[in-house]
């Protein structure tokens, strides 16, 4: 993806987009420690994953642990990571807060610091009326002008169901372009609804079905696997691209199930509603068994997992990194 | 109460405990506006509140727009509520935020100020484990040593059921000397638990049953009623008291059924789940309608509510009102 | 409770209800087999639990298995159940099914038999809105003139909240006399606005908080854990009868705590939700390990319960006959 | 599809499944009333449909009212059904009750008549565990050895998720050959983890998603929308086909378009949950209002709908019915 002039469109976000941590000091989970961010690691991690082909990184979501930060950190991370890509893919930082004044606020620094868009979600406190969380992208855009925005459409997080109407309304703000999407369920009703004018992004297992279902526009997908190993995501991506030429999906389908095996055992007892409470350590302790990068101890609260599941998410890591080890094999 | 020396404990919280929403300027729904609380209001209703006989004054929960508020706007406010109180009554501030350490941060800087407490939720992207929720707690406590924890326990706005065993274990924390609670079904089951360490403080609705129920222990309440006019809050106050001694509850329970009675129309379609959507919307109107103070507008992103449910609301606020007008005739 | 002529009225139920479970023959988990009730056992525990002193008795709810016995078996327990009590207390049978017509034919033969009242839950099939609920009990009441209702309040059973709005309603029907009812938290506003028309059942563990409460009216709960041994129950209720005249309730509460302490390894990790998934294994299991009945093996589908959470239950049941086994001492 | 000598295999079930109501005398809606089948009417459809040239029918499940007939009704119209379709194409009849047993008589009986299989759901007083759930079917399904199962994949029913080890597990029952599917999110990992050993029939509005995402395996649906005028949902079969051999999905997707946007007002304020509550109301309004057929009015408890809602179900009947009409244009 070429480095953009002015304002991102739809048509720019293609491809594997991955998400990275903030990597953490080995201290990161004691209260009492200030800067625990390794900025080195950052700054390392972006440039191995555009060197590893990736077409955009997302960063300071849920994983990214854009809530446990201080400010102090996550301004120090978004200088790292924005100077080390150079322009090279484009960088969208997270600036969810608990409130639309605090996020205009962090969103416009952002901005001013080189960032081509933000991951936004929702404030949380309340659970938000469609009215309230489509209002909220409208001022925050307006407030932004110079910012995409990527619609961060976690239920959990945010509580929110993003519903169907939901959609209709923000795919008129031209801002918006891109979406973090949890399950492809409704995706050929939200496509429909947006009119296509918001590339929504299904997670790296999901992209398959969605590239089957509307293989002209779904072209793009998000991964938070590519830190385990960029390799996997960026075969997925260019065994569908093949697909949608040959029309034989068999290759990308192989690779997509291998995937989805490698995830088996992320989510503890199958449960999405258990993996949503232990996010950021399950996903922490895959990264650092894969091996590929340094993500480091969890910050506080969230730093307490119960053991057997860290496990199945260390399984999940070894998993993918064997995979990447057979494709570069 | 007497205004305490060293560190407040269980014993002494008692009474009517009174949460105040933060006054707002007329243009506070605009996300551009960065000066949007009232403070001369903020310092009159302390003064009112205390004048009319409430024990303790709670603030910057959800009505209190704890979430929405800028870092100078929440510091100017509660400069302004302790300074106006003069120790006359405890008064606790809020300081929940999205992780351990900001929280901690606040913490420090509001007792530096004179605050006697925190009303304390949990950090609210992810939802907390026990263990997550137990270790906050704790965290804090040993942060901030000359602060009396509160701990709020709004299980919609906090993703965690304050289950049993969160009871047992935080009764532990010496600094935890209060809790703001909703519903009382399990709260013989949580004083037994908590081995009577922890005062918890019904909704004034539920303050005759919980005094029933234990009119040893249950002496104290919350009320986000006494903004509507203090007088029914007090009347409640003191004619459980009477009961207490006399064995007769029937003006207490008179008193506790036209309260009650004046909530019926809070709730839009008597549903709490909706409540929480639109909770300070909701609480706002009904204050302005009942016309003991001005609450003011709602900051973004929570100033969208359905007009017939805000019309519930300011019925609501004229109910109260009317009963406190004909307490003082 | 004296046996009633004509239909029985709010003032007629009093003291300790009984929940008994429907006995079972070793193979009644084989979906083979068609005879599995043990009538014997069936009769012999009602009349124990009257001799015992028990004030009512309750069958073929959930853990009656009313959902999982035969039409032949349902009435051959019934016949024995009614013949054995000899019209020395009420009895109330189940016949929820999952439609109006069905229900009612099954509540007019109940009825012939001699039967008191039906405990009478919802058709489950599609959650019920409030109108459909007070449609259904205003049919069968209709329909089934001569028999005294007791609202099954299961929410977990029957997808419903049993709201305020279906109190108030319901109370409206001259044959709703009695309520099963799980926690007390809304006990006041339900007795408010059910004017008092409608005697709920609060649990044995709840009973205490209900009498404190409102001493004048709650007078009687229900007890599944009766025929683990009827003594706490009826100490219990006798406690509290004494504590309402003396105004003394120590005695009354500490026997109180000892019973929700037996129940604390009842309830898998403390999740109620859990516990419904489970409830006939658990409860049979209980009613089994304390060993004043036999209850039996669990009819199918339900027969399938996780070890640990039947050994909690089997400890549940224990705990309740040692402290029979005080009382008796 | 020709008629099957024994047992249907995975391979049968192919093209558009028809789910039919059970239409109902003018009276239905009274308790009294105890014969409420029109079964004139019921062989009428059933002829028409196979006529129309629908693959398969399925009958009983939620709205075919298979909760609140009685059992005479019941097997007078699978009579009439069974009787009218000849052996023509499939007929699965519902045979969900309370408990593994009744359902088990059901069935053997339905079988006995000549059903080819039976859209079965669980027993829904408990939410059953996986395990008591797969224990289920592996129980009917070795009582009834001649009948294929359709599993009724209804979560707010039957109070179940439908994980992922269910279908795992269930997809080694070899009369397992079909079911009833809502949703597609998790479709591709649901055809993985069963081994394409179930044809899950996905709803109308979603099979060309379905078709896409597996060309190959995915060629059968579900659709309540055939009684509304069989040829939308024959013309999209029809189209899914062609498109598969051509490799061009733009006539399928524009057909799949409508045929989704005459369901946008059938869900109450865009919910399923709302849906679920009064699903049965919704379906025969929305059926009566196409004019194709009458579905008549609904047994009690569920006859009491919003009209509002009704209003909405009506719009959508007549939207199915033009679209139907522009087509035999």
């Amino acid at each position: 993806m070429p480095v953009q002039q002015g304002l991102m469109e739809v048509g720019d976000v293609t491809g594997a987009w991955a998400i990275m941590p903030t990597p953490s000091t080995d201290n990161a989970s004691d209260w009492r420690v200030t800067n625990t961010v390794d900025l080195n690691e950052s700054a390392r991690v972006v440039d191995a994953l555009i060197e590893g082909g990736v077409d955009g990184i997302l960063s300071l979501g849920t994983l990214g642990e854009g809530a446990t930060l201080s400010w102090e950190e996550k301004t120090a991370f978004m200088g790292a990571i924005i100077e080390s890509a150079r322009g090279r893919v484009p960088i969208f930082v997270g600036t969810t807060s608990l409130n639309t004044r605090e996020t205009i606020r962090q969103t416009r620094i952002a901005c001013d610091m080189g960032a081509d868009g933000t991951m936004l979600g929702l404030p949380m406190w309340c659970a938000p009326s469609v009215d309230v969380a489509v209002q909220f992208y409208r001022d925050v855009a307006e407030a932004c002008p110079d910012m995409a925005l990527c619609i961060y459409a976690n239920t959990e997080a945010f509580k929110f169901e993003f519903p169907r109407p939901f959609w209709a309304q923000v795919a008129g703000i031209r801002q918006v372009v891109t979406a973090k999407y949890i399950g492809i369920g409704p995706l050929l009703l939200d496509l429909a609804l947006s009119q296509r004018q918001i590339k929504f992004l299904p997670l790296d297992m999901d992209y398959y079905g969605a590239a089957r279902m509307d293989p002209e526009f779904c072209d793009a997908f998000w991964t938070s696997g590519a830190v385990c190993g960029p390799e996997l995501a960026i075969a997925l991506r260019d065994e569908v691209a093949k697909a949608r030429q040959s029309h034989d999906w068999n290759e990308a389908g192989r690779l997509s199930g291998m995937l989805a095996g490698s995830l088996s055992t992320l989510f503890p007892n199958g449960s999405f509603q258990q993996f949503s409470m232990y996010n950021i350590g399950l996903e922490k302790a895959r990264m650092d068994a894969a091996g590929w990068m340094k993500a480091g101890p969890v910050r506080p609260p969230y730093h307490l997992v119960p053991e057997p599941f860290l496990e199945g998410a260390r399984q999940s890591g070894r998993a993918w990194a064997e995979i990447c080890a057979g494709l570069k094999g």
